[in-house]
């Protein structure tokens, strides 16, 4: 395994200094008499490169310089450093703004006089996209997450299995949430993993899958960590199996309906996404493995007739789209996979395996399939 | 408190026999020599009535007989049959079969010979909302909610807070969730709860916002219970805010958004729903209280201008509907703020309280309204 071992950044303190120095280098170039600047890296498509050997998109290596003289560049610039002052204020009291709360919070109208001597008014931001552009951007800056700045947002992945985990100083046992689950928090990094007894990380695509295997103890019967990250995974679900992998070495394995959303949903969790290839490295599994449902699978478990969907035009689409990603396109098994969905048209559910009796997707298709090295990659 | 205690069946047995009785006595009159039949509650709005005394929306008195003689009713009486069949089976067998597996498991062509002596060909259900639709008669019939019966489907809920609950064996002490939280299962009454150690339960509209008062312990310095339904809440979310309410006389505060998607939230906890008006007496919080956003916040805690959003065309819509619902149109606090919110056509969100500090929500706005009394029902 080319496992690339890194830092966790933990540290309040440390985050709080990392943030403040870049704030001071700012300040200091106004200090010496300079025409301040910012340099970023480019987050966009044509910057965004395949790293062939760690199996991952990564950001190339373009940068962006933002002069605050360039008129052109001057609101971007007073957005970043007002995004900047407002997460060093936050860390500094402790708070844990959501990025809604920054966006109101930074939010106000400037009144100016431009050089025609004429009042004017300008919003320091108009909408959320521009907020939560400037926070991508210090996290391309800073090299830090937007989680370890403390900032929140929406999370909806769940966990269980043998895994101990230390949270605010409660050690958490996995393995005891009954019927329940734990709730995957935004900040994963703040976790510390301290125990893994399991030989395999499932991650299901649906949340009622999830529930269902749960419910059944699956996980404790096949010595599994069980993962859902409902339908396309937020970040810190991504963290959690990246981390797993890559401390404990735990082969990932993927299981979504077949149809090209699913697929899709594989390909994030191994390669990471266009739109946050700056954070492949910490939150994808290069080496995650879609275990199903494939569409060879439709004949060789002799999914009914009846119970097979007719895929959209926007499946075909999205799966032409899926071919030309350089991580599907050097697979050979993918390229078939994808070329007979097109030609067939048909998707299937996870929950269509439920024709061969309620216990077979959980007591016959995993185990066999992990057993028998059945997935593809 | 006009609190009326009720049996939580959680026995399995109990159930399985229920269920069997009821197939039974559909077999039974089938040995007997009569039509067979089956007797269900009407599960339309006209059979929906708004009981004023208990403050919840209940199925009325009316009922429907499905005849298997009947042409235009034995495809609903087979369906019905052959769901509560699988029902039986899967609990019998310990299966925990989602929704979807269940419409798949009992999808299958019947062929037959019409009286014309022709062979015909119908799919015993053409998509999910014909099996939904039956699980609901089955559980409007039985007086069992489908979580009993171990029917799986997604679960959005979380919770933390000095609550101890047992389940599965396993006492959880939902204060030592760390960053984290309680990710509430589907059937929230196979859960104990054990101890509540908390002088109320916050109901959060926004998950982003129950992380942020997660991440600074809100719950722990203010001895509330937090939970998130995620939106418009699914029932094991409003089932567990309705126990702690019922079985722990806890007061009930929601707090979402200041417009008629968050109004609406509120009266689903409250009041129920149409579409489940059965559940009503298991699912609804008739003694919630809406603790903000109102409209006249707006103006009392000084929104600035231009964090206030525009109300849709459909916002005004739903809000008039509301303004016809009797729950709100017996409550002249209620009256006047969606008038005023039809009359202003403004909204904002919970997060516009942040232009007054980080901490303006958790340490002001939620502890003063609940120490004022400022919550309106």
């Amino acid at each position: 395994m080319s496992r690339q071992k890194r830092l966790v950044i933990v540290d309040e303190k440390e985050i709080l200094k990392i943030l403040e120095e870049y704030g001071k280098s700012i300040a200091n170039q106004i200090l010496e008499g300079e025409k301040p600047k910012i340099v970023i890296p480019i987050r966009t498509f044509s910057n965004t490169i395949w790293d062939r050997k760690a199996k991952i998109l990564r950001l190339g290596p373009r940068k962006a310089v933002r002069e605050f003289f360039d008129i052109g560049e001057s609101k971007r610039f007073m957005q970043t450093v007002l995004m900047l002052s407002l997460i060093v204020k936050a860390r500094r009291e402790g708070d844990y703004p959501t990025i809604r709360d920054l966006y109101y919070t930074g939010k106000h109208t400037i009144v100016y006089v431009d050089e025609y001597g004429k009042k004017r008014r300008e919003e320091t931001w108009n909408d959320q996209r521009e907020s939560n552009a400037v926070i991508q951007d210090i996290e391309v800056a800073t090299g830090l997450l937007r989680e370890h700045m403390g900032i929140m947002h929406d999370a909806k992945g769940k966990i269980v299995g043998n895994v101990i985990i230390r949270s605010k100083g409660y050690e958490i046992d996995l393995s005891r949430m009954g019927s329940g689950a734990y709730a995957i928090p935004p900040n994963v990094d703040k976790i510390e993993i301290l125990k893994v007894d399991a030989d395999y990380v499932l991650v299901v695509e649906k949340d009622a899958i999830f529930e269902r295997l749960n419910e059944e103890e699956f996980w404790k019967r096949n010595r599994a960590v069980l993962i859902t990250g409902k339908g396309q995974p937020d970040r810190a679900t991504r963290r959690i199996v990246r981390r797993l992998w890559e401390e404990f070495g735990l082969p990932v394995y993927i299981l979504t309906d077949c149809d090209a959303y699913g697929f899709a949903i594989y390909s994030v969790y191994r390669s990471g996404s266009i739109s946050l290839s700056y954070e492949s490295e910490r939150l994808a599994t290069p080496e995650a493995r879609f275990l199903g449902i494939t569409v060879t699978d439709i004949e060789k478990y002799k999914i009914p007739r009846n119970y097979i969907i007719k895929a959209t035009d926007r499946d075909i689409k999205r799966a032409k789209e899926l071919m030309n990603y350089p991580w599907f396109k050097e697979s050979k098994e993918w390229l078939k996979q994808l070329k007979l969905f097109i030609e067939k048209g048909e998707k299937v559910e996870i929950e269509a395996l439920s024709g061969h009796g309620f216990k077979f997707l959980s007591k016959t298709y995993i185990p066999e399939k992990i057993r028998r090295k059945e997935w593809i990659v």
